[in-house]
């Protein structure tokens, strides 16, 4: 493997195969895998547990890391081909990435998405740049419109928790103060249909997710076994669900119009996920989230605080799934 | 141990043990003790000397550590319970310390006071929220009222000196532009009297330490031998003494009100130690202070440059001291 | 070796012997050789290369490094001596540097000019000030008019590219928003001269090196069989060039001057090294800049992208002679 970036680059067997090793991994360690390998970490966005678990990862494998906070501590990049560079970047990344990774054995980079044009945003242009750049492994730490390690972390506590392969699983909009990127809700969607799930998107009007991400999950729940359909009628979702997993994101009739997103989102504070949202639903349904999550905003606090809640399961399994991942890049 | 929280959850002998325990590390190195262990280290505030002596400490036992500064690179973290969160924090620790802490073999959490309510910070509200999501080995990096680790490493200071056990230790009140919290001095105060020494507590009108933290200490005096009292006379404080703890506090009458902690501040510019505070001392009296300390504000440069200064000690006895508490979380 | 501050402290022999070290450990690794060896590396400035090249280094070797970022996550740190400290830098580098100092086995700092007095920067002031507070190895990671380790690494560049040690070397002057310190220029000059090379600074009327650094140069090239002068013709300076060294550096008539140099700036935009300076220099003329660099503000994309650029070289070679420096300072 040289490089984790998308799901889809692997076959089932190659997942189902990480996945095995990241259990191997959890249960017996390999303290000396990656001895005096050093992955660099380049963080454009904020981040807890993909900066944690990718430390730990290395650590927990003998080897190291070091971590870039773009413009914090360092200089602040400019992505951007063919700009003449008078204005706050002091370094483009066509430089300062050539320079981090000959440093380093394996890098991986966090850069969100613009938001502002979705063809860009749905290319991953941004990103793209910049593993043109890297020919040394690379992971995707969550990109314009994926997140590799999350939905990888996300099958396994599926699996961890004995979901069956063709249950319910509903990824539910919720709300939230402003407009989010799509990299989650595109990544777990995808991850669902190539497990071979009765997926349903679940989401208010004007925030269907665009058709290139819809069509990917349905042509992967096609050769998995699986189903992909959307509504915006809760009931309608949630019956018999074995999985809600839920995600706030921005407004996508039309994308990247804040003032579009503001007015649609203003009249959808109550999709705040609520134990009667459960009334419907299979009664074991478990509660799904990425992280981080506003409380008594997106998720109340009845929700997240009760059993069906299986948010740090899916935060914990982001270190065997990462540790397998480093494994297969650095040391196969 | 499973958790170094305050001293007085230690007996004495532990406490003796530890910083024998410190004394041995200073002398032999136990490099392979941590191997493989990674500690979390959550700073909610800055940091100098906590930041990087405990880095040091896990390196010098073969151990990592992975380094959060709360909403700089990582999430802003909500610690209330309860609330709608629709403000700037994107995450609240009920999810982010359960999957940091996943990642580790052990936690450090920094969270300063939060200086409005006294019964609040007396209770740790905030450090206690946190550490009850814990079930890991945890260390207090300072919380509102307690900072165990600067009072070990001040209690091996006062040993490495054969500074005697029964000898007078004034801690003194200095001046500080703004109001700063109560952990440091309580801690020096309870650790002083844990250790069986003649405490007077000097400070002037408006600035006496809350009751709960003056009786907690003459608990510990009467169980060690040794006594507290307090004055706002310098004179009366410090004729005789061998150890003169300096430290900027806030108003605590009352405690939180910030005009009338400016309005008592403002008179009292004249409390920076220099040099003629020691007329009237034993010719051997030291200086002490946990750093970082606003030169020529609280103390003058005559006297941090002198060598009645032990400041630099202190400062350097945070690593076998935190060396020793490491050892005993994870090691034993 | 105890200190690694100034090309100019060590001998050619040294240098060779630094430099082909630094071969070594590039062919064979040395990955034991710094066990529980601790770097802390302060930082006043922003970093990428030398904030990612120095951990890796000590990776590489077997040690690990602590980084501290001055008034981020830390304390904002006086360097100023005799100062009511009433400001918003609640600790001085007198404490807080020797605290740094007794928990590792080397720091690197890296301080900036202040840009304002031009005799206090050429006396490295605020280094000086802070080295005088260590007694264990210590690094230049850039200071107010020097950068050793970049201006090691491009001297195995060139010897990387075997250019001829007679070769002419050209330091130019290039465009930048706004006046930049003299830390590079002073060091690639010193450099080139100490390497033997015909050395010409290029620069527009109002930028010349100051007299002390020119003078330094000259004596340097006296002793290595080298010269140095300096123009503000291009045609002049780039006839037979073998290497256009390009850094952008502020004003120095007079210098620290904001508004003349903003004046003299406004006029010099063009001073952006495009493909048709290369018109007279050699054919295989190759371009340096230590980095980061804006794009078409100080060099063009043409010139960058084309393979006479040689800065990713230069990036990459920090890592083996910093590597080289380590080993001499920690393990000789």
């Amino acid at each position: 493997m040289k490089r984790f970036l998308d799901l889809g680059d692997f076959s089932r067997e190659e997942l189902l195969a990480l996945l095995e090793l990241a259990r191997r991994l959890e249960r017996e360690p390999d303290p000396r895998a990656l001895a005096g390998k050093i992955l660099g970490l380049l963080f454009f966005n904020p981040s807890l547990r993909t900066l944690a678990s990718f430390q730990a990862a290395m650590a927990r494998l003998g080897g190291s890391s070091i971590v870039i906070h773009a413009g914090q501590g360092s200089w602040q990049l400019e992505t951007r081909s063919g700009v003449v560079m008078d204005g706050a970047a002091a370094e483009h990344v066509r430089e300062g990435i050539p320079a981090l990774a000959s440093y380093c054995d394996a890098l991986g980079i966090r850069v969100f998405a613009e938001g502002k044009d979705l063809a860009s945003d749905l290319a991953e242009t941004t990103f793209n740049v910049m593993a043109a750049l890297i020919d040394k492994p690379l992971v995707n730490l969550e990109s314009a419109i994926n997140h590799p390690c999350q939905a990888l972390a996300d099958w396994k506590t599926l699996d961890d928790l004995a979901v069956p392969r063709g249950a319910r699983f509903v990824l539910s909009w919720a709300y939230h103060p402003r407009a989010l990127p799509l990299a989650v809700p595109a990544a777990a969607l995808h991850m669902a249909a190539l497990r071979g799930m009765e997926v349903i998107v679940l989401r208010p009007e004007g925030f269907a997710l665009p058709g290139p991400i819809m069509e990917r999950a349905r042509r992967a729940a096609a050769a998995s076994g699986g189903s992909v359909r959307e509504t915006s009628e809760r009931a309608d979702a949630l019956g018999g669900a074995a999985i809600l997993y839920v995600k706030e994101w921005g407004a996508t009739a039309p994308y990247g119009d804040g003032a579009a997103d503001a007015r649609l989102r203003s009249a959808l504070t109550s999709w705040c996920v609520r134990n009667d949202w459960f009334a419907n639903t299979a009664p074991g349904c478990r509660l799904m989230h990425c992280l981080p999550v506003r409380r008594n905003t997106a998720i109340a606090d009845e929700v997240l605080d009760s059993p069906r809640s299986i948010v740090q399961r899916e935060a914990a399994n982001r270190l065997p799934v990462q540790m397998a991942v480093l494994h297969q890049l650095l040391n196969s």
